[in-house]
């Protein structure tokens, strides 16, 4: 696939940088604890720095973006809720009612709410960026999900607003979405481009039945039957069976990247928008933070797909950005013990003794 | 064991309420989120409101209490680091630049610094609260840690001090600790308390190399040997291999839990610490919160012992109270969730549909 095919610019991204990785290490290994005795908020520490490219840890300002956007394969009766409260709960995010609002405040993020593609007029929704691009997906078992130009047209608005935020400051950009029937469309697209059966990677989302979790998994292979969509094209793959926000999510991994901001992710939608951003732009995947690992079983398979661990694991299945949020308050913390802990030398600490 | 043997007097415990945790838990599925979609965090929510028999969330105040001392048993070589570094950590302590520092304030917790036991006069240290019982414990290998006065001195001064912290409208307290040597000292605990080997809950501390770990263990080995501390008799265990901040610990579980206020363990030596708080009073179980387990072998011995699940595997393996402030960030967003969630109706949102 070429830039002149996609009618997209894809941003060169860097490597992270690896000097600055070691040079923050060893900064690290010189504050008053045993080598290597914070873990995992070591690592956080360091590759939020080698991402950026600089040694200096910033006070973090983080970003949630909330994506919102309608699936019509919600005709196939494949989710909980009715397609309807997609828009609800776009209200309930305006009002500062939801769980992704109340954790967006606790990480002291702020929150910026985009409408991708609700089927609903939420014009009147002061707060709410619009960016529709339709009203709603297509219904994919019968046809594909949306146009090509529709596709490459939600990539570049993710990749436009997270530019936007990066230049506004933010350093930290997450990622969570909203949409009934997203796990579907989410499930489609990543049993094309990591290979899985369709069975592995699809779950109960919202909290479907035995029954229609059975019809779900059904209509995603009808759906991949009809349309063959290509692993190696991924515009294809988002056009046959995507979402407008699951493109849009691509879009911000990429954009953040090309800032050299770093991404937050957060549950299996934002995992099949990061196996899209990464098949389109392989060093993507550098940038990216694995949050949490979600009961969503085809979650697991796309970290381990994407070579990334995440760091919690509390059980949680809501998406929305919420995941994000609560590995956001960790990266805080990795960054504050890089920046106001005392070293050996200052704290005059005796170091360790020589052994055996 | 009667309370005349030992001159203390328990607390009696009642259970958390399960009534308050039922209603708790009907609230948080009125909330605009699917069913069980958060996960550990409602479960956390619900445990924290069972504990303190209020079905109102209060705003959060927790406290981090850091208990010092030394142990005599460094003498035979079991520590990576010198037994003068307890001093030294402990004016690090003082003087805010220690881990605990940085992550008690972005747990928006106060730190209190208690000397249970350091083998320096450090009553010049303005902060440091003196409960010191001793310059530090005897050797283990040659004769008990400490008098049974002793342990019962600091098991005191632990619950004394969790009773005024709670009059004083702390409603969360924290456990971490300081002291060269006290994996030693709390593996031996574990061993006999656990029925473990004394090879499957010894681990490296701060770090040691493969020769001192052996060495660490044939100590522990040759202490258990001479003392025999019965594994029905907690103060008799804590007298023989135990250390003052160890046995202040167990205290200030034993006192947060007559007020019914919950507690936040940390790693290893917090988890010997509970052991012994149990012993004594086994109720005491239900009312701590396991924050993460370490890289400490014989901290997942301990807390499946415990029958408690983590809320964090960060590979963290430094104390302090560390791990413990980590997971009060995750209390803090559990209590906030239950407080400003706006419910299914308040927001105007469709429940579930009927399925299949």
């Amino acid at each position: 696939m070429s830039e002149d095919d996609i009618d997209l610019v894809l941003p060169a991204l860097k490597p992270p940088d690896e000097a600055v990785r070691l040079q923050a290490q060893a900064r690290i290994d010189l504050l008053t604890k045993p080598t290597g005795s914070l873990g995992r908020l070591e690592e956080v520490a360091a590759n939020y720095l080698a991402i950026t490219g600089n040694v200096a840890a910033p006070r973090l300002d983080p970003v949630v973006f909330t994506l919102a956007a309608d699936h019509g394969v919600t005709a196939e009766g494949v989710s909980a809720y009715p397609s309807s409260v997609t828009a609800q709960m776009v209200k309930n995010f305006v009002h500062g009612g939801a769980a992704v609002n109340v954790l967006a405040r606790h990480a002291e993020a702020s929150l910026r709410l985009v409408d991708m593609g609700v089927a609903e007029d939420l014009r009147a929704c002061a707060g709410l960026l619009d960016h529709k691009i339709a009203y709603g997906t297509k219904n994919f078992v019968r046809e594909p999900a949306m146009s090509r130009e529709q596709a490459l047209q939600s990539i570049q608005v993710g990749m436009d607003l997270a530019k936007a935020a990066c230049a506004d400051g933010k350093n930290l950009i997450a990622v969570g979405e909203m949409g009934i029937g997203n796990t579907t469309s989410s499930a489609a697209v990543v049993s094309v481009l990591t290979g899985q059966s369709v069975e592995q990677v699809t779950g109960r989302g919202t909290g479907v039945d035995e029954q229609t979790l059975k019809r779900k998994i059904s209509v995603i292979e009808q759906a991949l039957a009809l349309h063959h969509p290509s692993s190696s094209d991924a515009i294809e793959v988002l056009t046959k069976v995507g979402g407008f926000e699951i493109g849009g999510m691509a879009g911000l991994m990429l954009g953040a990247a090309a800032c050299r901001v770093p991404v937050v992710l957060d549950g299996f939608i934002t995992g099949a928008s990061a196996l899209l951003a990464v098949a389109l732009e392989s060093r993507c995947r550098d940038y990216l933070i694995a949050s949490h690992v979600s009961l969503e079983p085809g979650h697991r398979i796309v970290l381990d797909h994407l070579r990334l661990e995440p760091l919690l694991d509390l059980q949680m299945r809501l998406g929305e950005g919420t995941g994000a949020c609560l590995a956001a308050t960790l990266i805080h913390a990795a960054l504050k013990i890089y920046r106001d802990m005392a070293t050996f030398e200052e704290a005059r600490v005796s170091g360790a003794l020589p052994q055996s």
